[in-house]
């Protein structure tokens, strides 16, 4: 009889794991079968194997995503530019001069393209007279209130619903699977950090972005950091890799974007001695988002898309690996 | 009996809880009881326990410590000029010049002193001829070379068992407590990196330093990070709080120094609205390990220690509060 009780054990124990496995949730619902959702499960599934050659420990498991069009959309323009635009429009009280004065004297006529017009220059007085002249903990509280109530002008959902469902799904995976997942964005870092934990779980610490000089003073006897209408890094294409050294110091083994901002970021990471998989999320959806690559000013993605044939890297065709963009789609 | 049966349970439950906290380890044993000691303790029992006003959630529980004097030695010079001066010696023979050129040709006649004399310009050029014009990746091994071996020059013990016992238990108690341990020194990035993991604990991400500039370039179709001759940021006084801004994000809880360099740093996180602890450690030891403050070059500390006394921070009598400074003690 014994025997027979071991076996009967044994089948339910079999039957238990495979209904185990078959439970087992999809980490990545809204992600359709096809090559692109198959290459990420199978790279984490190789460096998370320690049976597996190409298994890396949780330590180096180092993953950088840009922001801009990678985890969340960027038409018509940046959202940053959004945010320093309705600025110009809050401190145009304080600044009579901006009437007589470009860009300025435009946007406050509602002209955006004509302000806009005088390109990088223009774009950089705006951002400076909107990001500099006040102590860090208050631009923070001015940017909490404009993520938590800004409004995308042609959706008109806030900002925060219109980040890409299916990397939201990718991000918790991946931290599921012990990887450490950081933001690396042209974006200025203090306008991310507020609110970047909420949206995609990833602390301040964890953010690099670009900057604004800042300086300590003590004020009144109350120490502050005053943000200064200087440049002080712009984290942008080569840029990236040397952000990445300087505040990770780990070459990532994972990264993802969206435009030639990203491939030397893409470089750095595939060029590494060990595993690596770097990816590429390619804008083909003109209904549910925007349909754009190497004629587009804001994410123009030429040679990466070459590098990316080259290198063999993973491109995501938004139209066709994603069941959903956003999640507030019916 | 029921009743009688239940008292019984509960008198052995309550000796269990008991026999707990008594098996509950001292988390700081290289402390001796004292004022310093018990203002830790308090400090990281208020701020983990969730029924105290002082709770802080763990996320936020940063802390950052100053390396050279706080972590381990500065004297009698701070380790990374040893390891530069190390550097000028396999260089040399590359640089024939360096035999008339100040203050390569005082070092190469080991006049270390002499080449010194040129303060800081001379300290920079040694830096700059001994950090600058190789991949990080190289220099990366080039460190790990050098302290996998190095001896202190008074001790004769390796460059890494001149860490502080009791701060190597601070740490650790830290972060079993929920802390996020950081690195905040004005040495190099790349200089730390290679080995605070190991060391301290301490992962590259989460060590923040003086830097170079590097550039990203490709060479022979392989993506490097190639270091240059020129400074990118000094981690030291006013610049501690502006890079904690800028790589954490966040303000510390908790900072940990042991001279007027590191004074910022302490006004910037006990000025912070919620709970916050700053800690000088103080060199009174010559016989264990060196006595210096108010008239020394090197960790010299002034306005810190006043700043202390008036704001009620800890100070670290090295001599009454540690039992032991280093492990290889008897």
């Amino acid at each position: 009889m014994k025997p027979i009780k071991f076996s009967t054990l044994a089948i339910f124990a079999a039957l238990a794991l495979v209904m185990n496995a078959h439970a087992e949730t999809d980490p990545l619902p809204s992600w359709n079968d096809g090559p692109a959702k198959q290459a990420i499960v199978d790279f984490v599934s190789a460096t998370t194997d320690k049976t597996s050659p190409k298994f890396v420990p949780v330590a180096e498991r180092i993953a950088t995503f840009d922001q801009d069009g990678t985890l969340w959309a960027e038409q018509p323009m940046y959202f940053q530019l959004l945010f320093a635009l309705h600025r110009v429009g809050v401190l145009a009280p304080q600044h009579p001069e901006w009437k007589d004065k470009e860009p300025f004297a435009s946007l406050l006529k509602g002209d955006v393209k004509g302000a806009l017009a005088g390109g990088e220059p223009a774009i950089g007085q705006i951002v400076m007279a909107t990001h500099a002249g006040m102590t860090t903990e208050e631009f923070d509280k001015i940017v909490k209130d404009w993520i938590a109530s800004a409004k995308h002008p042609k959706t008109g959902r806030l900002m925060t619903a219109m980040v890409y469902q299916p990397m939201l799904e990718l991000l918790a995976y991946l931290r599921a699977k012990g990887f450490k997942t950081f933001i690396v964005s042209g974006g200025g870092v203090e306008f991310m950090r507020p609110w970047t934990d909420k949206v995609y779980g990833i602390p301040p610490e964890q953010v690099v972005g670009s900057s604004g000089k800042t300086v300590f003073q003590i004020r009144h006897g109350v120490p502050v950091l005053v943000k200064q209408p200087t440049i002080n890094f712009v984290n942008d294409k080569a840029g990236k890799p040397v952000a990445i050294q300087l505040h990770i110091g780990r070459r990532p083994i994972a990264a993802f974007g969206n435009s030639d901002g990203d491939l030397q970021m893409l470089q750095w990471t595939c060029s590494g001695s060990g595993s690596h998989f770097c990816l590429y999320v390619h804008h083909t959806d003109a209904e549910r988002e925007w349909a754009y690559d190497r004629k587009s000013r804001i994410g123009h993605l030429e040679d990466g898309l070459d590098a990316a044939a080259k290198g063999g890297w993973t491109v995501v065709d938004m139209k066709q690996d994603w069941k959903k963009v956003f999640a507030f789609e019916p």
